[in-house]
């Protein structure tokens, strides 16, 4: 099978990140509380932990109460698989759209990095402080979704940048409603892999557009013929990618 | 361009399904409202109307004013292309999902047919009352789907049948993380096209995938190894298909 041992996700009752994966850990806090009192994962079960980094470990609980678990490992540390090409999102921010929706999802289909943009249509404003707010919401977001989704290698959240930014980025792909490529046809394949722009729901403004293309090759991706919702749109582009991936070397 | 010509969606101001594309129509009622208090289109603009069965027409707007606007037409009626192969998507229906969300985001992308099913693990339980209530708001919001994403062929939703009912039916794909096959290889497409059926959370059991499997040759699709909700498995699955459709004939 071609994802067999990623994660013991079937035996498991639950996946935590820990900050190592000690012989012995214990898990309190906000996860210690979701596990043992809102999931009732009791002694003797088993669960899976990892340090975000992309090792995970399978534990045996030894101990549940008072919000917190004991863990005791019960094989060694394992590797999930990096798959290839990399494949990161870059999304335009809007008002409408919540961007939390997007985080989870992307973070489900196991997209590597996560880019929020804002264009020249965008409606929001950033400032520093709304910006890292917003940030630190967004990663805790995609730390719930990696534990929902057995996933043991965080993905990155970048800090918000203007789409201009992504012009000439090698690999760039625009999710395009009139995109008259191949909607079958693999893209090109950057350095750092693919990296897929979504624009707003209005669109990206045709000087963004222009400034795009000017910088460099750049891919169009179509998922059906009708206008589709920026999160859907999202959330439609990293499937098709990541339906193409393989599983790498590192 | 690969879908030139489908809809006005960028000159138009709204999309919105009336009972003919007479030379001249009024919308009231509930569009009528959403239309002119809402959306507060005026005379002058232009909206395109469809029939919901893919026949659309361009429209300009006579008179906007107490929640109804007057349309007259300025082209000939218009047809949308159908897609091939059809596209159904069989869906299990549990508690802790939203089936609205799936709903929306499968009328986004074209799907054409919406299949809900309950399997042996599902929680919820289905009587006719319940099932008809249901049906009714699952149409409403296709209907308001479609409106937003232009798209002038309504998806038809099916009643809802027990998971084993699907058993046989050619063409079925099982969205199913262990996949094997290759992820970017085409399935088979059966008479009635492509039948992806996705399980809940939980995954099926394993009588019901014999069951599927001892009745016919069943394909099976994965999109990344990680442990999508139901929710996110229905869009990944819709959109990797989606984007493998083509313009028929029709």
């Amino acid at each position: 099978m071609l994802f067999d041992g990623w994660a013991a996700d079937v035996q498991a009752a639950a996946h935590v990140f820990v900050r190592a994966l000690e012989p012995a850990v214990e898990v309190s806090g906000v996860d210690g509380h979701h596990l043992e009192r809102v999931r009732r994962v009791r002694a003797g079960e088993r669960v899976t932990a990892s340090d975000g980094a992309g090792n995970w470990r399978l534990y045996e609980v030894s101990e549940a109460a008072n919000a917190r678990i004991a863990l005791v490992a019960v094989r060694a540390v394992m590797h999930e698989p990096v798959l290839t090409p990399p494949l990161a999102v870059a999304f335009a921010l809007t008002k409408r759209e919540k961007p939390e929706v997007v985080v989870q999802k992307l973070t489900e289909l196991g997209v590597d990095r996560i880019l929020p943009v804002v264009g020249s249509r965008s409606v929001v404003q950033w400032d520093e402080r709304k910006s890292a707010a917003a940030l630190a919401r967004w990663d805790r977001v995609a730390r719930e979704a990696a534990m929902q989704c057995r996933r043991s290698r965080l993905p990155t959240i970048a800090d918000v940048v203007p789409l201009s930014a992504l012009a000439g980025t090698s690999g760039l792909i625009v999710a395009d409603r009139g995109a008259s490529e191949s909607p079958t046809g693999v893209p090109l394949v950057g350095p750092d892999g693919w990296v897929v722009l979504v624009g707003p729901e209005g669109g990206f403004s045709p000087e963004e557009l222009i400034g795009l293309d000017e910088a460099g090759p750049v891919a169009r991706l179509a998922v059906g013929p009708h206008v589709l919702r920026a999160e859907t749109a999202a959330i439609a582009a990293a499937s098709v990618l990541a339906a193409q991936r393989t599983v790498g070397d590192a």
